[in-house]
Formats: structure tokens, C-alpha cells, sequence
């Protein structure tokens, strides 16, 4: 799926980290929602409420995710999933263009 | 207007100076076209096809544009046009979240 129809999306940005990472909010027709972002290079922590679905659609990162050991690395065309209520690590390589679904 | 609704959205980022200035392109109902950007610190030249209206929603720059002399500031809730065919200068001073719109 290379664009999504029907949507409405958020204006405003969502800025994290000076900018370094950013997103926009997009609601769908059944009231699901994904943010579509940017991560320049960097050490980031972010934290989860509902569970997510990382789709890299670009880039590439190293994640460290609760439920594995150590650090996976990610690239383009990859995807990971983040527990609910969870805290995760970063390391971005390379500028990443991702999709993050959430589930309720 | 804070968000826009019923459109479609194109997944995939256009990245550009190695992820320092990075959109979403947004397409309407009416088939006219929007992108929703961020621009982090940096100093930028950029050219147009058509003519663009640069609404900047959050941030601050400098602008050069064609029809102008010198530069010129613009803060979030601010907003500059560009003719057609032409190219403008930006000195990005704080993280700027903009939407571009393009007039046929």
C-alpha cells in the first residue's frame, strides 16, 4: 500500500528530540490511527501505551526491543512490534522513514 | 484548520539534505495538492514549478524570495508566497513544521 485514501491527517507536526524525530497523525475511516515520521540519526528511548507495528519504509536502525536480547537491526522494507506499555531503544544509522500502527 | 479530511496521503517521506527538510505529499478530494513539512536548522535554496503558498504552522526562518529584496523573518502562524518557476533562499533558525500548498 503505497498511499492511504480516505483519511484525515493531523496538520500540525509532532516534534520529538529538536526535530531529529518527527511525525504526523493519520485517522482512518474505522477510527484507527498511524503516524507516519522521520528519525535522523541518533540514540533515541521512546515508551509505548498500545501495542505497535514499526514498518521502516526507509533507513536503517538498530532496536532494542524488551522481548529479545541486545540490539536487531533494521532496515528498509523490515517492521517490528512493540508490547503494549513498554519501553524500546533506538539507534538510528541511517535517515528512517517510517509507519507506526497502533493497536488498541 | 487543523486537520484535513477525506484526503489521500502518500506513505512515503520526500527527503531531502540528508533528512534536514522532509514532506508528506497530500492529495484533495479536487485533485490539488498539498505537502506537510519539516525543516530543522540549516540554510536551504529551493526552486518551484508552480506557485506555492508557504504557510509556517510552528518555528522560525529567514526567506529570500525573488519578488524581494534582502530576507526577510517569518515565525509559526506566519506565511510567504513564491511565484512560479523560481527559486527562494531559507535560513532555517528554529525547527519549522510548514504546509506547502501549490496553485496550477
Amino acid at each position: 500500500m503505497t498511499e492511504f485514501n480516505s483519511v484525515t491527517i493531523i496538520k500540525k507536526a509532532n516534534i520529538y528530540f529538536d526535530g531529529k524525530v518527527t511525525s504526523r497523525a493519520v485517522i482512518f475511516p474505522d477510527g484507527s490511527r498511524k503516524t507516519l515520521g522521520i528519525m535522523l540519526p541518533g540514540e533515541y528511548e521512546f515508551g509505548t501505551e498500545a501495542e505497535e507495528l514499526m514498518e521502516i519504509m526507509a533507513g536503517e536502525l538498530e532496536v532494542s526491543l524488551p522481548q529479545e536480547e541486545g540490539w536487531r537491526t533494521v532496515k528498509g522494507g523490515e517492521s517490528f512490534k512493540v508490547p503494549a506499555n513498554a519501553k524500546f531503544g533506538l539507534k538510528v544509522i541511517e535517515v528512517t522513514d517510517y509507519c507506526c500502527s497502533y493497536f488498541a
